[in-house]
C-alpha cells in the first residue's frame, strides 16, 4: 500500500492543556499510534489544519481535495472530526484512481478505551482493499459517502437506507 | 455485513491468573471489544479452541475450517495466535464464496499498549471490501494467504515475495 | 480507616462530551477508582460542587471546611482542581483532631497515564499514617499546607523553602 | 524524602514475551512510573533479584535486609510479589531508624487496569508520613507487618486481628 495521511483536527487529536484549563486539538496523533502498531509500510503525513469538524470552511474542505488529488499516492486516509466528516467526505467525490477514507474518532486518542485506533484500523483494512471511491470508516463499519450520515442521539454513524 | 467470529486462543485473549501467577489464554475478548467500540452490525461468536497456536492440530485447524464452511455468514473473522496463523489460513483456501479475514496479536488485549484492537478494526475494514478468499491483517497490513509470513526475528508479519 | 471524601470538581473528574463537543466536569471518579483498586475500608462520598478550582468561592470554601468539620470521620481526602488547592487547603486549618489531605490531578482520570490514581494513593497513605493537619499529596509527594504551592511554568507542586 | 528502592520481581513487573510465548519478570517498572507521574524527590534504585516471591529463600530475603540497612536513606520502598510479601517484612523487623513499606501489584504494571501505581502511591505517602518501622501497603491499605496477611482466596491483604 502507498499511503498518504491527510490530518484535519476533530476529537481525535484532541489532548488536556493543563495549563490552560483547557482541551484543544493537539498534534497529529496518527504517526505515533501508526509506529505503536508496528506499521511497517511507508506513509506520508500532512497536516492541513488543526480545527474542531464544525469549524471547517469551504475553503478547508477545497484545501483538503486539492491535497487528496495532488498526492502521489492511490490511498489516501483523512482523520477528521465526526461531526462534519459527511460534508468533508462528499467535497471529495469524482477524483479519480484514488481511495479515500475518512475517520476520526468520538472519544480522543488520549483516552484510555478510546476508539481511535480501532477506526484508523478499519480505514486501512479498507483501503487496501476497497475499490476507488470515498468512504467513512467509524464504530467499525465501512459507509460509501453517498449512504452515511452521524446520527447525533445516538452518537454514531449509520447508512441512510438502513442498511448494513 | 454479516460477520461470524471465530476465536481459538492465542495471545490476544491471554489474561494473568495472579492465583495460578500465570498467564493463560482466558474467556475471549472480540465480543466485548466490538461492543465498547460501538460496533453495530450483527455477528455471532463461536469459541472454537482456547489454544497457543503452536498447539493447534490437524484436527484442529479442520474444525476451524468445517466452522467456515458451515457458517451462514459470508464474512469471517478468526482470532488466532500469531505464530500458527499462517498456517491455518492456508488449511482454509478455497471455500467459495467467503472473505476470510486472520487476525490476532503480539501483545494481549489486557495490555495497555495492545495491537489487539487495531488489528480487529483492520480486519473488519478488510472483511467489508476485499473479494472472497483468505486473508491476514496484523500490523496494520492486509495480507493474501499466499503471500505472508511471520518474520520470527522481527516479530512481524511481511509478505513473501517483499512488495506491500 | 474510617474516610470521608469530598468531591469538589477539577481536572481529575473532567470527562469529554462528544455531543458538545466539549470537555467538562463530570461524574466524581474516586468511588469507581478506589472499587477498581480493591479498596476495602469503608468510605463515605460527599459531592460538594463540580467547578474548576478557579472559580471556587469563599462561600465554596466554607462550604468545604463545614464539610470536613461535620464529618464523623477523622480523615478527609478531598478531591480539587489544581491551581486553587493551596488556597482551599489554608481555609482549612486549625480543625482539630482530623487528617486532612487535598489530592487531584494534572490529567483527568479518563486519559491513559493520567496521574489520578497514583495522586490519590499517595493521599490515602498519608491519611494513615500522619499526624492531624493539613496536606497536598500531588506528585508522589506530601507537602504541609503551610510550605507548599504550585509552580506553574513546571506544572507541579514543590514546597516553598525548598526543602522536601 | 530521602528514598532508596529495592526491587525483587513480583507480578508488578511482569511482561509478555512473544517470542517466548511466555510471561516473565522483566526489567523494573518503578523508575519509568515514578518519572511518568512527575515525581521529584531523588532516589536511588536497586535491583536485588527478578523472582516470583515464592521462589525466594532465606538467602534472597538476608540480601534485601542486608540492602535496607546498608542504605544512606531512611526510606525504603520494596517492590516485592505478593504471595511472599509477608515473610519478607517480618525479616524486616528491627532495623533501627527506617520506615520501611513493601508494595507490589495483583496485576503487572503493564496491563490496562493494573493496581501498580495506585500501590505505588499509597506507599509513598506512607513513606513520608510513617514512623520508623515495617510496612506493607496494598489494596490502598497500610498495615503493620504483625497485623496483615493475604487472604488467598479474595486475594487481597487484610488484618488479621479484622481491625482497619
Amino acid at each position: 500500500m502507498n499511503l498518504h495521511i491527510i490530518t484535519t483536527g476533530g476529537t481525535i487529536d484532541k489532548i488536556y492543556f493543563d495549563a490552560k484549563s483547557d482541551y484543544q486539538v493537539g498534534e497529529p496523533v496518527i504517526g505515533e499510534l501508526l509506529d505503536s502498531m508496528g506499521a511497517q509500510f511507508p506513509y506520508t503525513v500532512e497536516s492541513a489544519m488543526r480545527k474542531d469538524s464544525l469549524e471547517l470552511t469551504d475553503e478547508d474542505r477545497a484545501l483538503i481535495r486539492e491535497s487528496a488529488e495532488r498526492c502521489a499516492e492511490q490511498q489516501v486516509l483523512i482523520t477528521h472530526g465526526t461531526d462534519g466528516m459527511v460534508q468533508t467526505g462528499k467535497a471529495l467525490k469524482g477524483i479519480e484512481g484514488k481511495t479515500i477514507v475518512l475517520t476520526g474518532a468520538l472519544q480522543p486518542a488520549a483516552f484510555k478505551g478510546s476508539d481511535a485506533i480501532f477506526n484508523i484500523g478499519c480505514a486501512l483494512g479498507a483501503l487496501q482493499a476497497a475499490s476507488p471511491g470515498v468512504y467513512i470508516s467509524m464504530n467499525g463499519q465501512l459507509f460509501e459517502i453517498d449512504n452515511v450520515h452521524k446520527n447525533l442521539e445516538k452518537n454514531r454513524f449509520e447508512t441512510i437506507d438502513g442498511k448494513d
